[in-house]
């Protein structure tokens, strides 16, 4: 029997003086040339991934993080979604996601190719679309990656870790930037934006730059009992538009033809569309 | 330097193979009559209360939970409220939330007294308006206290801790049927209802007795960071008004008001109103 601790850094959290605390049955550890890779079994969780002693990710809560990283932009689209890049995401439960919405193409950056490895071999219900034939994999930095592309992804998801580490260039300015010359001219950018609990000032740097590029600019949340707090964000970054501009009608056909096709979603559905982007005052309130 | 941590129970982690760790700095333990009380002085959360081993309050995040426990009922109120009874509570943050509504009167029934001394000692900043003169308290079982009260109330809010122990009467029809009688012909009943994600069952359970004895049932969600999973929830009972009923407009009013009277809220707005009320899929489909 073991015990892993999720110390959580950040600054309301600066000292590492509160966790998560899970008991695991077995723990696989695997240095990647990026990160450290931990891979946990757990009676509460299941399978749980962890990179750099941060979870990224289990087979009991994954769902959460996966349909809230995806659909909120996806339906905010009415027309036809052709076009996805995916940066980071190894695991592939956002590729999983985003092949409800049955676009023509995603390819997916991910800058470790052991994420993805060990992904399609221990966790099969989240990385198993990854062989779908619509879907490209690329080993590369996905910062380096989409410099100089122009007007043609629908969606930009980034679907990645902590500012530290490999992920520190995702949340940066001229990264946005790239991102917003790379979509279509109704194309949406999304990315998580951390806790604004927990990580208060990363979460307002990220909305904060996203403003500077995009002219509509949306902060959401979902509940992730296994991330730092449980309040978890994302951010939407959108040329023309606006999730809260789609009419309730038209989401309720959309959602209705999805989850008949797809299945029904655990977490995401239209009251939820709308409800997590209320913000508690707090949050940009802080300092 | 001590590490503190709650290992959940509850269905989905019934082995109690989960739990938050908080470092501590100091600990003072009190064996009271009802339970077993333990005061920590922490550097994230300030100071923490834990009752039987369960977080009940930190100085940090009180504000959420007392805060969502008040306000999405009282702000369905567009007359005025007169007499509040809390049930438990005995820190006395809801106190100082529903002070907020001007009521003429507040009854608190707690029946750990220890609880109320302890609160007023160490934790001024939640338990400061218990000495308020609209205040009493009484020192005695909820349960049997609101047997036999006819039509009194225009509110009954019950901030009791998990249906061990003390108040696991508190989670039961016959004592919301008599709650129900307690309360004015257009009064509102709210509970705490426990997590949705880590006690699934009890929280469906509450939902599913609510429904029983009130025409009006709307179940709604806050981020506690210390709560297990994270993910909270209460849930209104209500013979009348219904919280998603009140026009946007008039509650945009009366908030107004209100924040220019008692000062901000930290978490509650008019857009968290109406969101709260949004429930992932899983909650209610999951056995």
């Amino acid at each position: 029997m073991l015990w892993f601790t999720e110390l959580y850094s950040g600054e309301g959290m600066e000292l590492k003086a509160t966790g998560l605390t899970i008991r695991a049955e077995e723990a696989k550890r695997v240095k990647t040339p990026y990160q450290e890779l931990l891979l946990l079994k757990t009676q509460d969780w299941g399978k749980v991934l962890v990179l750099d002693g941060a979870v990224q990710t289990t087979e009991r809560d994954e769902f959460i993080y996966h349909e809230m990283i995806v659909h909120p932009a996806a339906f905010t689209f009415t027309r036809e979604i052709e076009r996805v890049l995916i940066i980071g995401g190894g695991d592939g439960g956002t590729v999983r996601e985003v092949l409800k919405h049955q676009p023509k193409e995603v390819e997916l950056v991910e800058i470790d190719r052991e994420v993805v490895e060990v992904a399609k071999r221990e966790l099969p219900q989240i990385a198993g679309k990854l062989s779908d034939e619509r879907v490209k994999i690329v080993f590369t930095d996905g910062r380096e990656f989409v410099k100089g592309k122009e007007e043609i992804y629908d969606l930009i998801i980034v679907d990645c870790s902590d500012p530290i580490g490999p992920s520190k260039v995702l949340y940066q300015e001229d990264f946005y930037r790239d991102c917003f010359k790379a979509l279509k001219e109704d194309g949406i950018f999304i990315t998580q934006s951390e806790s604004p609990f927990a990580q208060n000032r990363v979460h307002k740097k990220v909305v904060k730059e996203l403003q500077k590029v995009f002219p509509i600019t949306r902060p959401y949340l979902a509940f992730i009992p296994t991330y730092p707090s449980g309040m978890w964000s994302f951010t939407i970054g959108s040329k023309r538009l606006d999730p809260l501009g789609v009419p309730p009608s038209a989401l309720g056909k959309l959602y209705k033809e999805l989850t008949e096709r797809e299945g029904e979603l655990k977490y995401y559905n239209p009251e939820i569309h709308y409800g997590a982007f209320a913000i508690p005052n707090f949050v940009y309130r802080e300092e």
